[in-house]
């Protein structure tokens, strides 16, 4: 394999024409777009005609005329495709972090109206010691407001055996944010239901990048982000999915969903004193929800559509796994340890190395162009630095894999990461 | 007082020039920046340099070159100074509703903490009957989650009364969104805190468009909307205030802003898996902001900024007393009733009417190309449809408040408004 093998494989590449549709710059070689996707080509165009037309002459005549009181449930029926889901049950809406909160508060407040098949109450939440902070935070903060709650953080070939009927729910992102390791959706679901826990699924890293099913798995509550595979833009609002089977068990609840906004009423505009919430997913959006930003995510998710999930999935295997075996052949004896699976089935669509000089290693590498990331920690707090690759098919070629291997080399062999300019102070993101 | 009067006043008001800053429509009259603003035309430039440049051409890097990462703060800061608060008061993020449950929930916890001075435990929430809905629905939701709590809802004028030792907390917002009326935020700050209630103060219709001064009236928590006279666009991020003293006082609490997501760790990056709040107003964001959001926003609080609060108010005033003065002198006989205070200093920029027949002729008027809009509902369930008329002094003139009420009185002299077409069923917004 060399570099015009890589080309060769561009030009029979059937996703190649959607390199076009994103505004890559010239020089870079993006491989984070497991952290932020790449422009749309026709984000801007679209923000136009919002800014211009919907809002600067139309004006508040935009809320009926151009559909922006559905949007969030328009663009969540988008996406119900990606994920597998019925069009009614999936709205975009607020942060990934805000819901969080609000899945997790109506599993847990379902979960309590169960009858109890045991004499232990259900009080354990379960989740993953490497699961995505956030998710773990707001966790925290929702189980201090109702208390009596604890926490079971396990690893992640633990979870099954953190089971039983003590549980209340099991939080998981489905492939991990460090590693890339797939959670089976389908078989830990049926595991947690089997001892009667609701599960609650993060597809922060799933959506837009593996098939997820999550009616066939019969998942109870999901959530996910807009600005990674998605490519809504940094910071696009998240999204909920809540099984119909859940929506209709909230029903009588006014306040299954506990963050009750006027958006979130059954009559918004009647401007009652009471909360009354749709007995719809609708209940699952909040406030007024940012059109702008919505409209920028709206266009990043018809990108991913336009593809079609699984020729992505088949076209981001084949990338990682290329560049594996390059990494293999190429890069060996210079201390780079897989932390991701080896076995495609189990990886996402990233691929993470383990290095004592992770951070100058990649400040290198993004010196050169090679833009990826590091994350630290996940969960024992000595965790070693890790440099992450994230492969989005829809704008990363196999040239691309190729031109990273070489300049990751390249640094390894020469110890250019060890300049002080690549040492400095670790900032954020 | 004639047209021609109008346009001399127009050719000798210091605010004109402003007017060219925004995007207007032509034939428009626009009454209704009190629920939208009208779009800078500045905004689509910012824009288009966040997406092109800081997102497609800079990507990921931007989190720090371009500082989204503290542009919550940055922004925050920037609006600090139209609403009397230090800049470390401040935080732009989320909706108005969000942070409606952010800052009762940590209202309600620091003042569970604080020294019991009666035997009656604080387990009563004051608001206003006529609150807008969606802080009632919020606080519902939060109340619904602690468990004890209950609601005295009260009339606009017997908030004072309502004020006793089992008092919690006082939830306000200060401009009606009816009516327009204004609560003395210093005068009723210290009835509640003389009585050991926290206020909570929602400045949806005050930011942007009367002098605010939250430090000066001592307030202890604020929020407030974006979209509105801050023309920060549909749905524009919303904002929270908490003072320094409440932020000392929480610095020992990890969860007393409960919606503990990883904006407000004190170092995200670092991937702990226990939540360790910011000690400052950080805190109080929660997910990642949607950046090209926050951008929007920045444009449009950079148009109060700069015309400045105290010249917007007098000519605020000045509007409005015309137009009130218009109608009465132009449009009596017609079952026009005077909501708002007719007295300015009680008067927020927004004037109302009730009417039998206000849908229909708002109806009438926005196809006449003045636009304002209804509002029905507010508290007893019958109350009478309004016409409410905001005034926002960035862009509206003198003439467009005369040819508004032309406008207006025409439709009521011809009954124009009793076409079918303008009685069909009311839509949203």
């Amino acid at each position: 394999m060399n570099r015009a093998d890589c080309l060769t494989l561009d030009a029979g590449d059937p996703l190649a024409a959607h390199r076009a549709a994103f505004a890559l710059p010239p020089g870079v070689v993006y491989l984070d777009g497991n952290s932020l996707g790449a422009l749309p080509r026709a984000t801007l165009p679209r923000l136009q005609q919002v800014v211009e037309h919907e809002w600067g002459t139309r004006l508040i005549r935009s809320w009926n005329e151009a559909g922006w009181v559905d949007a969030p449930q328009r663009i969540g029926a988008k996406l119900s495709e990606l994920i597998g889901a019925r069009a009614e049950e999936v709205v975009c809406a607020d942060s990934t972090s805000i819901n969080v909160f609000k899945v997790l508060a109506c599993a847990l407040r379902l979960q309590a109206r169960r009858p109890q098949v045991s004499e232990t109450p259900r009080r354990v939440i379960v989740s993953e010691r490497s699961n995505f902070p956030t998710d773990l935070y707001m966790a925290q903060g929702l189980a201090e407001l109702l208390g009596g709650y604890e926490f079971r953080l396990v690893e992640f070939d633990q979870v099954g055996d953190a089971l039983d009927d003590s549980v209340a729910a099991l939080m998981l992102t489905q492939v991990n944010y460090r590693t890339g390791a797939v959670h089976d959706m389908a078989v830990i679901t049926a595991r947690a239901q089997a001892v009667g826990a609701m599960t609650v699924w993060d597809l922060a890293h799933s959506a837009g990048a593996i098939p997820v099913e999550l009616n066939a798995a019969r998942a109870d509550f999901a959530i996910g982000c807009g600005y990674k595979y998605l490519n809504g833009g940094p910071g696009a609002p998240g999204f909920v999915f809540v099984a119909q089977r859940h929506l209709d068990a909230a029903a009588d609840d006014p306040f299954a969903q506990p963050l009750s906004g006027w958006f979130g009423h059954r009559s918004p505009f009647t401007f009652d004193t009471a909360y009354a919430p749709a007995a719809t997913i609708d209940r699952f959006t909040v406030g007024t929800p940012s059109i702008i930003a919505l409209a920028a995510l709206e266009v990043g998710i018809d990108t991913v559509r336009n593809a079609g999930v699984p020729a992505l999935r088949e076209k981001s295997v084949a990338l990682a796994e290329l560049f594996i075996s390059l990494v293999d052949a190429r890069c060996s004896d210079f201390g780079l340890t897989l932390v991701s699976p080896r076995d495609a089935p189990r990886r996402g669509s990233q691929v993470s190395y383990a290095h004592a000089n992770a951070w100058p290693i990649m400040q290198a590498l993004v010196a050169r162009g090679v833009i990826g990331d590091c994350r630290r920690g996940g969960g024992s707090g000595n965790d070693p630095d890790i440099l992450r690759f994230g492969f989005a098919p829809l704008y990363n070629r196999h040239v691309d894999v190729w031109d990273a291997v070489e300049a990751l080399r390249d640094i390894l062999v020469s110890k250019t990461w060890d300049r002080p300019e690549f040492r400095a102070d670790k900032a954020v993101t």
